[in-house]
């Protein structure tokens, strides 16, 4: 029998994809935390932008989490735990989950190498932040 | 007086639910994780198949032990815990608590000697893994 | 920028483990429970044997993390956590740890591909059964 | 009356921080975990080098928090909480602290700006690479 092999993201990309993130937060004149978890969905790299809300860091670093927890984008496990849905209360399970958007899982190819959290402004503006972060592994 | 007896699943009972689980799954060309509690609610056995979200460790085990803390199907609690259900936020309870399907009480006649507990896919593949592994205790 | 690759354990691995884990505590006469985590230190396989102690569950699922968590066998980890050393009191850290034997990094050449986790007995036979399991993934 | 001031290490400061630790670390041939706290001991920055050990992650943040919640490097507290010491089970406190090096105060002046963090190897190679990371504050 053998080991399987497993592609994980890298430190060096871990700081790209919160160099990218900061930037387009930058650009948007808005404050962030971002977090980045490797493909065990342990913390691989973090940082809070100066100003950026408190409550936001446990919330960027849950939404890495999730992220990779459920290989989907935060906002889309949230699609599916609201009362009456079929996750109703899955936030509960981890330890706390988060199911808002501002989480993406990092990709190479098909292979989920790891993800990103976002949290410091409107959900909106999370996810766009994440999206740049994520698409700096693109370039 | 004397103390009472309870019967409760074995180790090789455990393994015989998990085999048949992953037998379920693999032909469902999913992948998920599995857990069998004991009828005292402890963990007795854990499988999560090559490429399982890892999200779904906890649940799985969170699954198998609401179905025993309830003696029932999870699925069947989440009934009754939507907002304006008579165990709305019973979730809080228990460190977290699971209630949508896939865990299930495991049988023996009528006695509940344990439960099973899957997830890593939607709900109802779940629920199909874990009754293939109920199943095996009755075969 | 390429992510990197890790070797993991497998599920089949893991039963491996397991089994070679039970069949030498039988072979000792005792009862144990048994953990394996994969490489990013997630719990990959669990069994417990019928009439092991409930202590043990998370004894052993512990000793499997903490053997990943720091690629040495849990027993190094409390020659340097004693009163007087130079890691006092780690414990404490990551919710947690066991820093005595039975918790062994499962390798793959040089590589850590997980860890197993034993204990029910005393750490002597811990320890024996856990490399029994380790043993499993030379043969 | 007015509020009083607090300086506080930013966000290029901390990846400053993070920068130097990491040289350091790369020079010695070792692989790192780096957190930095702020002034109110919240997360500010954190990377975790290749292959650095898993469990290093929460002992560098913790030592990164305990070293701002006591204005002293970590190892100094470990000197007075040993058995029989002023500070006995001090570790228990906080959600867990931990009490060997590595653990730094940042310095502008006199004040304690914030902290750093440093796990992954022996204890007297986290300190090197902690006051490497501080020293990058005072070029």
């Amino acid at each position: 029998m053998e080991p399987r092999t497993l592609r994980t993201v890298t430190t060096a990309q871990a700081t790209a994809v919160l160099d990218a993130a900061q930037k387009k937060a930058e650009d948007m004149g808005i404050q962030q935390n971002v977090a980045v978890v490797d493909a065990g969905a342990n913390l691989l790299a973090f940082r809070r932008m100066d100003g950026a809300w408190l409550g936001s860091i446990d919330v960027a670093i849950t939404k890495a989490k999730t992220a990779r927890y459920f290989d989907m984008p935060t906002g889309s496990l949230g699609e599916m735990s609201q009362p009456g849905g079929s996750l109703y209360a899955i936030e509960h399970s981890n330890g706390g989950l988060i199911s808002f958007p501002g989480g993406l899982p990092l990709m190479d190819g098909d292979a989920v190498i790891g993800a990103v959290g976002v949290s410091g402004s409107t959900v909106d503006d999370d996810h766009a932040v994440a999206q740049a972060g994520a698409d700096a592994l693109s370039s």
